[in-house]
């Protein structure tokens, strides 16, 4: 069965909306927490269920490495392999090739991506076709199309070629897609460019995917104001009854930015990715809790935070163990910053539910920008 | 409040019992996972209690490198700084002093030790009194004597001069100990020599402590003979209703023969450290989960394991996890090596409830080493 996309209100450009899919419906907007190689870094799903986590990425570029998705298909799907039940959404693969390869030799064809291992500098070629076939494998509940991410840098003529070719590659992977309960979405590309944003999304929308994604705006480079020109100069031309998802977002404020503008989906590796180095998310903005200033502070992250580790940890504690080196550190700050992200979703729709996002928007940045 | 041993049965040396404590009460014989910087390594306390683990050991020479005695006091306690309610048992730092610095220059004189640290190299300077009063503001439970830990290489002069020393160092130790709500053991040395374990064991317990430890049985290059050697020339001088606790010791086997010869208590690094690597208990002897042939083996470590991990996840998902260096692999692997030893004990146990603990022993060993 495919997903079902339940659009309940908007609010302006923004939408409150609900998800359905074969296994569980979600409220949007909402932020997934990444999870690489069939795991959200230190954590396990009861974890993520009890943080309220609804839905979580992964990556079909590193699982192609490894396990392999013939190991993942075998163990019965990605969920069965990694014992998690609920939504899964598998990106494309084109992200990575574009930046794990980026310092790399790779070659771009109009058949696919010819480039080397991260791991072990082993040739790879990824195409449209293979990366469909990858993610029918591992039988996530969304899966993307293989598309090309051009550099922050590409000019108009890069830029209207890469996008014309990613909607060849569309074409080819929606042809090449075998998989019933499995659903599809389309990337709209284009870089900042207004003319260019709405080609790709009104030839995108014309193949009728099940959802559409915008890309390109995570790039190293990117500035904010391109990633919100990449937005409003997409999401006008796409349908209002399918899901908007914004790849490789997930700043808080960024968050905020892109459900004003008609977006219901967001992942990024922040979270857990600046966990791992001891920063966290606060409403007063990102800390660093090494700081020498927790050495003797026994009280939590944050007062108010819901988390496991706020309600059961010191940042005197954490402190100690991020400079003793523990994996506990991370696996404690990645719960609260994973928390904190879900919990501003459940914020911000609670927003839109009381027509005060604009007010809810304002205070929120206020505060994370004046610490 | 001190601790209180109560024995319920012996079956020869073997002893049935329990311990209480003020942070609860648990049965013995036990094994105790080792937290050394103040957390189990990747684990959380619920974690620990999950898999039915009662006590835990904690690391003072650590804990007074990093983050230091004094925080941990003002957090309350080394209970409330981890945010642990069950037992905890602290070692002296005798053990790290000449394990740890083994390789640097130490100096060794009546009054303590002098040596270096093993994170950045400065000089330190441990003490008895020192060591006590870290560990009386650490607040375990229960507090270890300092000791002095000879190599196994040592001669017979060398052994008697140090179990003189580590008795005069317990008298000092015993002397300086301030913390009603803290118990204190002393601590059996000797090498394999029996009437040096005698003496030991004998002048200890004159001193009358609250429970005792046999020592000098986990340095490297230590045998089994000298360890078993170790405790049967000790075991015979230590009272009954006073817990005995074999420092350092935890491989499955070691166990067996440990509470055969009248252990109540055991500790090691082992459970956490080897599944870091990818190496499990499992009751055919250890396996690395990294091996090949686990690539497509969708069934658990072992079939009838009660642990969490085992009842989640396939050998073919543990092993993804370690190829690709996923922290989350530890924590599950720790997670099934701790549960491993803790059942084990509940299986030692039922075995001396129930008058067969020879046959328990002879069918364990049987299974486990011939794999």
């Amino acid at each position: 069965m495919k997903i079902k996309y339940e659009l309940l209100k908007t609010c302006g450009n923004a939408r409150r909306g609900k998800l359905h899919t074969n296994h569980g419906t979600f409220e949007t907007p909402m932020f997934m927490p990444v999870g690489t190689l069939a795991n959200v870094k230190t954590l396990v799903p009861e974890e993520l269920k009890e943080m309220n986590s609804a839905v979580i990425l992964s990556n079909t570029y590193h699982l192609w490495l490894r396990p392999g998705e013939d190991i993942v298909n075998k163990a019965g799907g990605l969920h069965k392999f990694m014992n998690y039940d609920g939504p899964i959404l598998t990106d494309s693969g084109g992200f990575q090739v574009f930046s794990l390869a980026k310092n790399k030799k790779k070659d771009i064809t109009e058949e696919g991506v010819h480039f080397k291992s991260h791991i072990d500098g082993r040739p790879l070629f990824l195409t449209p076709e293979k990366s469909i076939e990858i993610q029918n494998k591992l039988d996530s509940d969304i899966a993307m199309s293989f598309d090309e991410c051009p550099p922050a840098s590409a000019d108009y003529k890069y830029l209207k070629n890469s996008v014309e070719r990613t909607l060849r590659w569309a074409k080819r992977g929606k042809d090449a897609f075998n998989n019933p309960n499995q659903s599809l979405f389309g990337i709209v590309q284009g870089g900042p460019i207004e003319d260019l944003r709405r080609f790709s999304a009104t030839e995108t929308v014309k193949m009728d995917f099940d959802g559409y994604s915008i890309g390109g705006v995570a790039n190293d480079g990117e500035s904010k104001e391109d990633m919100y020109k990449a937005i409003d100069y997409s999401i006008p031309y796409l349908p209002q009854d399918k899901p908007r998802y914004l790849m490789g977002v997930g700043e808080p404020i960024d968050i905020l930015e892109g459900v004003e503008r008609g977006i219901d989906m967001f992942d990024c590796v922040l979270p857990t990715r600046i966990a791992r180095h001891g920063n966290v998310f606060t409403h007063h903005g990102r800390v660093n809790m090494r700081n020498l200033k927790f050495r003797e502070d026994f009280t939590p992250i944050e007062e108010d935070c819901d988390c496991y580790t706020c309600k059961h940890y010191t940042r005197a504690y954490i402190r100690h163990l991020l400079v003793a080196n523990e994996q506990l550190a991370g696996r404690l700050l990645s719960i609260h910053n994973i928390r904190f992200l879900i919990k501003e979703c459940e914020d911000i729709r609670n927003a839109l539910d009381e027509d005060r996002f604009k007010e809810f928007k304002e205070e929120f940045i206020k505060n994370y920008t004046n610490k």
